[in-house]
């Protein structure tokens, strides 16, 4: 058991944690974003990334840190605290990312965690291979065998109270990712980080980023924090919280600043295409875009790189908000039409919504059905074994009108799609309290066929009689042969 | 031809307009948010709604001036952008909802024309009657001809340069809304409200609301610049301009406010159940939830209207963003996505999918496939179209892999759901640069199969092979019973 996270509150397999960081004796709440800062550039100082946005914590770079005699220097006499103007906790990371770049850096772990240690880090990282996407499984599992040694080797590193992460690689292998969690699980190390993502988030496979969370997240306790490293863009937050993913990192509100790119929650925007600012942000409120291109360099890079971290902390708090709404699928479902890649990246979360139903909580705030795709949510999974283990009576109308007259029936059960059927006694319950569009499509009609079958195939000796309003043809295909069709539309008699 | 109203760019039947005042002597950029000044309490001073949001027009209710003593002779005297402390654009309200609410009011058309004229207004308004919904078809046109006596009425009123606004009603009637935005088209009235969809608003019926506008726009010019009257919620402002609504007006900014309710464009939080606020703006970056609900009642409703406008003027420059980059369809279907009455709203928008499609640009910056909904777009109804007229040759190879080897076929033309088939030439041209998801949903091959259909029944003289990429069974079934099919999946010959 790892005390030093908590979660506190869950939807799907996002979660609202906290996680103690003992070195700076604070806790911070979870779903968060570490603002990455260049020790050499400061775009916006980390005081007022934490006076003005709020930053919790940061993530900096020990190895450029380590490189560098004047920065080495100033961070072993001042602290990594003092040296970047911030108070609270701080993430190092270890030059990994170099060591992927340029095949060669020149620290060990060891070496790099002692000297996280001795400035003062809070998290610290040893120096693991980012094994990038679709190289052959050989390869993935060699350099997979190398960052393991790095986590035994940081094993026996004195750290004291720094807590140390446990990169999980793979490159685009599920089973090695879920592997590789395992025997990161396994280590005393504290913050799980999926690694060398930021590839696949960059050419917009999200479907595959997804399955690589997932991947990991079988391998690990429900316990562990799970950092998406490299993960800046406030598009993809969502998806990744509902995935299950507690930290992210953003460079990219500074790097994209740079390049004067403009982050919304639907994509990244060029600012010479812009000509109405997107955003209510202090910014975005001052300035039209006109105003802003006429900046000079350094002063429009500096009001981007705010609006930049405004949408990225505010998606974070509409995450945690959701969260704690129960209604973080919801934001999901929205979050998913704003790019195609997008929209995989969704419709591969629901192929894992077996996972997802196991963390996700058995009673939340409201269930919307928002598109095809919410028939295959972790609710209506659920609701589909549940109700497959209900002893239903010898013959049992199901019907989405109203009780019937007389006593035909031993019982008369309601059907809402995309569920299907349920005793009345569960009427008030969630998810079947569900909101649902009065233009459903096909898929809800047939994930409520679906529904009947498990109640018809758990109760192979009673018989039913369905009574729904005007199914479509393919639903009704979908029903079991021995069930008995009424069309409400036609015949009135239940309603 | 009204040229006050110019139309300059548009995306489905939404469009950025310049609306001529002359009375005030500027343009105002359409879509526009009108916030309404009730000029007995000022919640945030008109002046401040011009300088901190960017108001271009405001709208108050010249029937309150009219029947207080002290506000009349002011107006009267100082004239209406003196007595609000505003110095552009002002609408002006006759007293028709306080006629509806309390069944009488004490003025004419001609009276309060003329005095709105006095007092300055920028864009007056007759006294028309608004029908709720759900009334008898006979009081819907007894109603309407009542109205469209005001608007006749109206047009025997002096009103000098001041616009005059032309209601459009018809309860919950679409060919009434059509027949009653005909004889308002047919006036030399200037702009048009669609009256009396508050209603439909308020209870979430966004399916007919899209079905009262429909009707609506159906009855008018396209130089004809609409007002929603009475929408102000941020939530619906996409989905209205979709369907081809320029004006909106917000008093809901204010009375949402008073109650401690706190608009988003996914819905209505109430600031009790707010732990964390899902907004960038000034007051959500300066305040968490405890700290407004801290503040005492004056300045919590004043910061709490602050950030309800906040988020409904950048909803208004987010739309506008989309009609310029051609993706506002995009921005609904994510819209759409946050309650299943606005799924409906969205639905009932692609029933009229030939109506949007008269007024949808050739070609935009990019088709984004969202949903199985954007199967209905008007982009894939109008390539049906446009193909179905195309000669194909005799022998046509559709193909979804690349060309085959050899001189087997006339024409080898490409495929793409959810557009269906046509010619290689057109491949780099809207919409056939669709972006799609790679885990694509039925309709998309449906309609793509739909496509085919068309192909070949404006060929009947032609044989077709369709070569595709395994497509599931009920796209297939869709298809004449003509057309040859590969299994590109099965065969890798065309590949």
């Amino acid at each position: 058991m790892r005390d030093h996270f908590e979660v506190r509150d869950g939807d799907a397999a996002g979660r609202i944690g906290r996680l103690s960081v003992p070195r700076a004796d604070v806790t911070v709440e979870t779903p968060a974003l570490m603002p990455v800062v260049n020790p050499n550039i400061r775009t916006i100082s980390p005081g007022r990334i934490e006076s003005a946005f709020g930053a919790e914590i940061l993530i900096t770079n020990s190895y450029i840190v380590h490189s560098t005699d004047d920065l080495r220097e100033r961070a072993l006499e001042e602290g990594l605290n003092d040296l970047l103007g911030f108070d609270g906790p701080i993430v190092t990371d270890s030059g990994s990312f170099q060591l992927a770049e340029y095949g060669d850096i020149d620290v060990t772990t060891r070496e790099i965690l002692e000297f996280q240690r001795d400035i003062g880090a809070d998290v610290g990282t040893p120096v693991d291979v980012p094994t990038p996407p679709d190289v052959s499984r050989e390869r993935a599992e060699r350099e997979l065998a190398t960052t393991e040694r790095a986590l035994s080797d940081a094993e026996s590193v004195d750290t004291g109270e720094m807590l140390v992460n446990a990169p999980v690689q793979g490159s685009t292998y599920p089973e090695l990712r879920e592997a590789a969690g395992r025997n990161a699980y396994a280590t005393d190390l504290d913050v799980f980080p999926v690694g060398a993502v930021v590839p696949l988030m960059n050419s917009y496979r999200y479907a595959e980023m997804i399955d690589v969370v997932a991947g990991t997240k079988r391998g690990l306790g429900r316990d562990a924090p799970v950092h998406l490293f490299g993960a800046g863009h406030p598009m993809m937050f969502a998806l990744a919280v509902a995935a299950g993913c507690d930290l992210f990192d953003s460079a990219a509100y500074a790097i994209y600043a740079r390049d004067d790119r403009y982050l919304t929650v639907r994509g990244t925007e060029h600012l010479e295409d812009i000509e109405y600012f997107p955003c209510s942000c202090a910014v975005c409120s001052a300035y039209d875009p006109d105003q802003l291109r006429e900046q000079d360099d350094e002063e429009r890079e500096r009001l981007l790189a705010e609006h930049n971290l405004h949408v990225s902390f505010a998606e974070i708090r509409r995450i945690k908000q959701a969260i704690r709404s129960g209604n973080l699928l919801e934001l999901v479902e929205s979050r998913a039409r704003s790019h195609p890649a997008m929209l995989d990246g969704y419709r591969a979360l629901l192929d894992h919504a077996d996972q997802l139903e196991r963390e996700d909580p058995v009673s939340k705030g409201s269930f919307f059905y928002l598109s095809e795709d919410a028939a295959r949510r972790p609710e209506v999974l659920r609701h589909h074994e549940r109700i497959g283990r209900v002893d239903a009576g010898d013959r049992v109308l199901l019907t989405e009108g109203g009780k019937p007259s007389g006593d035909a029936y031993d019982a008369a059960w309601r059907v809402v799609p995309p569920f299907g059927p349920f005793p009345r006694a569960l009427s008030e319950t969630y998810p079947l309290t569900a909101e649902v569009p009065d233009r459903l499509d096909l898929a809800a009609y047939e994930a409520a066929a679906d529904g009947v079958s498990r109640v018809v195939d758990a109760n192979p000796d009673s018989s039913f009689v369905l009574a729904h309003g005007d199914w479509p043809e393919s639903a009704l295909e979908c029903l079991p042969d021995s069930v008995e069709l009424e069309n409400l539309r036609s015949d009135e008699q239940f309603g």
